[in-house]
């Protein structure tokens, strides 16, 4: 395990001097500890904010920022582009994709409060297009705003929540959510005279004082001091995608062959040190992981198949349940994934595609395919005829693929290597972190709380609890959520 | 989560009397908890060992007490056999079936010592036959000893290390191992002067002065009691599959539709315990499960298929990893899983089997199957078509069945319905715990050992780390071997 915070706290009294003393410390300037800051200084708390970087952002700058919001009736856009979205709803879709991973508890919280956010949002100059993005999509590339980010329309969801779309995009033109929502942020941030904010500053570790965290260890600059935070500490320190130790420990799934997708600080440094005052983790073995086959949308009428030949999931699907299955047949009995396309599907993927998935084979024929391929002849050539036999009537009876994305595939086709290791994209980050109650205080392993310390955004384990149940706008919806109620909670703590 | 213990250990401080005082306290005793306590005795120091039922076993004694050993040339068995079984070939083998969930460590300290834990447990007066059960199965219900109990001749690991039998049943008839070797165990620790056992106590909580383990409060018989444990607490308290809330919390892949195999005490108290001292825990996601299949050995000539007719698993792999792939189906895009057999295969299920999976339907051809099934119909077909054709060959190009396994089914068929909830047998344990050193330290998440607390057995993350990669006897070998790692470090302790 990479040690790179003391593994255990160091108690108030050994500490000489306090340098500095303040309300609530806040470890960590992504969206998480940006909407910590302005919610503890809104509540009346003086907040230091100490970021590792040279400026604030952290992995929600590198997002495309959408952000997972309904409920309630809908938000403004979702209203205005036509649907409702009751809480229930809502709630019967994520308890759905989360199985027995989810954490009922925090979805009804996030879900109550959700247009509740989505208001807090725009009151902090967030803006959002009232327009709706129809294209299957990882994101809107216009300035529209509401999309399907998720597998609301894809089997076995539609059949236990109305589909509804709860991406919202930010109003700007390309992949620049990230980036404009720090913006936004930040200025907030600095606009409040009781936060100061520490850049190129980094916390070593908790202090603590019979069982309380009463402060930190940081280095300002170049100086080590002992800061006194007299309400609480709020982590928002990231995941740890970027601790390779950490996640063989943990995720050994995703160990091996994935590309980590997050900021340099995504070292699990906030978990560790939730952990040496007695913290519980949960969910550690969970990523995220995505295959990101569209765009262009148009693969999906291809079919996924393993190098046995077989489907294992319905291609309408989000692209990381499907990245989160494809990872699963490797770890299983398959060698290879690939996707089969015929030249209509393929049409726009060198030009569109963020795939990366090279072609390992051509066919004119099935036969000529399977045995590019290695596979058992006459395996891929079962599976085409009888996807291609169901098809024609508009149906999938194995997978139950949405019946706009059946279309029989014709000959010639192609297929995409979309196996690990062989150039695909295969980004991964971590969706395990410190047990926390909704309201951000962390959590023993018996579920009590410790007082004074409080956790958000991927240091926590949050909404997003596996891959096969993400949506995008999840995390970055959860980070600005859950960073709000921590900061809240810390600054209201009466201690 | 089941709060069975205090969150928090209690400081040394707060203890006004220590009514006892020992060397070495054990929790436990199961098979690691014997093992630690003669151990300890026989390194010198005075043990208290603390159980929490009123006779000694735990979940050994439910077990076939099978011990999965070899390496450094083989065990005395071993060679009688004719099976000479190298280091190296026994780490590969282990290392391969843990995948990126094992602890190198680990496998390379057990197989070091392995031959020498056989010897130890023939000096503690347990005997082994020196002959060869050549059956697939579970267990040898003779009185012979050495069989395969893994995944050693199936693909691919047979292709990795040389396939050796190293499971070794103790002499006695039928499945009586697991009483045997407890019984042999417990006469042992009786018969140690420096061992005081305590039935139907339990301890309830950890006793630490800064950081250090220094004893645990205990309720003996009636009387609640502070005991001084001079050199340390060995853990020897089982796993914790009979907690509900724990594994749902930890291990959600398991936690519907599955049977807890266990003794009730197994509910995860010894690794609270090490929390609430700020223990690591790791593996916590995984189990071992099972789909036990064989006897009949026959029925490994039949196929498990999910619901859409297609394989997923060499059926000659062990039967745990042919449940842990079954599951893993379920989790994923199929609703059910049959073993598909012919009537030559299915002659001794009802008389043999410890399945208990229904007959789901037979068919006097395919298609009747498929539609009994629900299946596309053609799906079926498809995958025995493909499966017979290369059977008649002896190859299973997709699935790497061996060839002594492959015969064309022939019509009539029958499905049994392996799938959750339908009557199969789906008995898990836990496999994941508190982070230990191969020496039975027990670790903080940041690997330093906690000084004064030990722990072994399902306690501990051991050897088996997944039941993709289990074979019969990891426990059991993994449980007695780090029961004596931990009672002699802990004696040996410079306190």
């Amino acid at each position: 395990m990479a040690k790179t915070v003391p593994t255990r706290a160091i108690p108030a009294s050994a500490i000489e001097h306090w340098s500095h003393e303040t309300d609530v410390v806040v470890v960590g300037f992504g969206g998480a500890g940006a909407c910590a800051a302005i919610e503890a200084a809104d509540a009346g708390a003086q907040v230091m904010l100490i970021e590792l970087a040279s400026a604030s952002g952290g992995s929600t700058a590198l997002s495309s920022a959408e952000l997972y919001l309904g409920g309630n009736g809908g938000t403004a856009v979702q209203q205005a582009c036509g649907y409702s979205d009751s809480s229930d709803n809502m709630k019967a879709y994520l308890k759905a994709v989360s199985g027995a991973n989810g954490d009922a508890a925090k979805i009804d919280h996030y879900v109550d409060n959700s247009v509740g956010h989505f208001n807090w949002l725009v009151s902090q100059g967030v803006e959002f297009k009232h327009s709706e993005y129809k294209e299957r999509a990882i994101m809107a590339l216009t300035d529209d705003c509401l999309l399907f980010t998720g597998s609301e329309k894809a089997h076995p969801f539609k059949d236990i929540a109305d589909p509804v779309p709860r991406g919202h995009n930010l109003y700007v033109e390309g992949d620049n959510g990230g980036p404009l929502l720090m913006k936004i942020l930040t200025e907030q941030v600095h606009s409040r005279e009781a936060v100061t904010v520490h850049y190129d500053s980094r916390v070593l570790c908790l202090i603590e004082n019979q069982g309380e965290v009463v402060g930190v260890m940081a280095r300002l600059g170049m100086e080590e001091v002992a800061v006194r935070a007299n309400k609480g500490v709020v982590l928002c320190a990231g995941g740890f995608c970027m601790n390779e130790d950490m996640v063989k420990h943990y995720a050994p799934f995703y160990a091996e062959g994935l590309s980590p997708l997050g900021n340099p600080g995504d070292t699990g440094t906030g978990i560790q040190m939730g952990q040496s005052v007695g913290a519980a983790v949960v969910n550690m073995q969970e990523c995220f992981v995505t295959l990101p086959f569209y765009p262009p949308s148009s693969l999906t009428y291809g079919l996924f198949v393993n190098d046995k030949g077989q489907r294992f999931i319905n291609e309408d699907a989000y692209h990381g349940r499907v990245g989160q299955a494809s990872i699963a047949q490797q770890r299983g009995a398959a060698n290879s994934v690939y996707l089969i396309v015929d030249v209509d599907a393929y049409a726009d993927y060198e030009k569109l595609s963020y795939l990366g998935a090279p072609i390992a084979a051509t066919g004119e024929t099935v036969e000529e395919l399977e045995q590019e391929l290695s596979m058992q002849p006459g395996a891929l050539a079962a599976t085409l005829s009888l996807y291609n036999e169901a098809a024609e009537r508009g149906e999938d009876p194995a997978f139950h693929k949405s019946a706009q994305w059946l279309r029989p595939l014709k000959l010639p086709l192609v297929a995409l290597n979309c196996s690990i290791g062989f150039g695909a994209y295969l980004p991964f980050f971590t969706l395990g972190g410190l047990d926390t109650l909704p309201t951000g205080e962390v959590l023993t392993p018996g579920r009590d709380a410790i007082a004074g310390l409080y956790a958000a955004g991927r240091t926590a384990a949050g909404i997003p609890r596996t891959a096969a149940g993400y949506a995008s706008g999840m995390s970055v919806g959860d980070a600005t959520f859950t960073g709000r109620e921590a900061g809240r909670s810390a600054a209201m703590r009466c201690a």
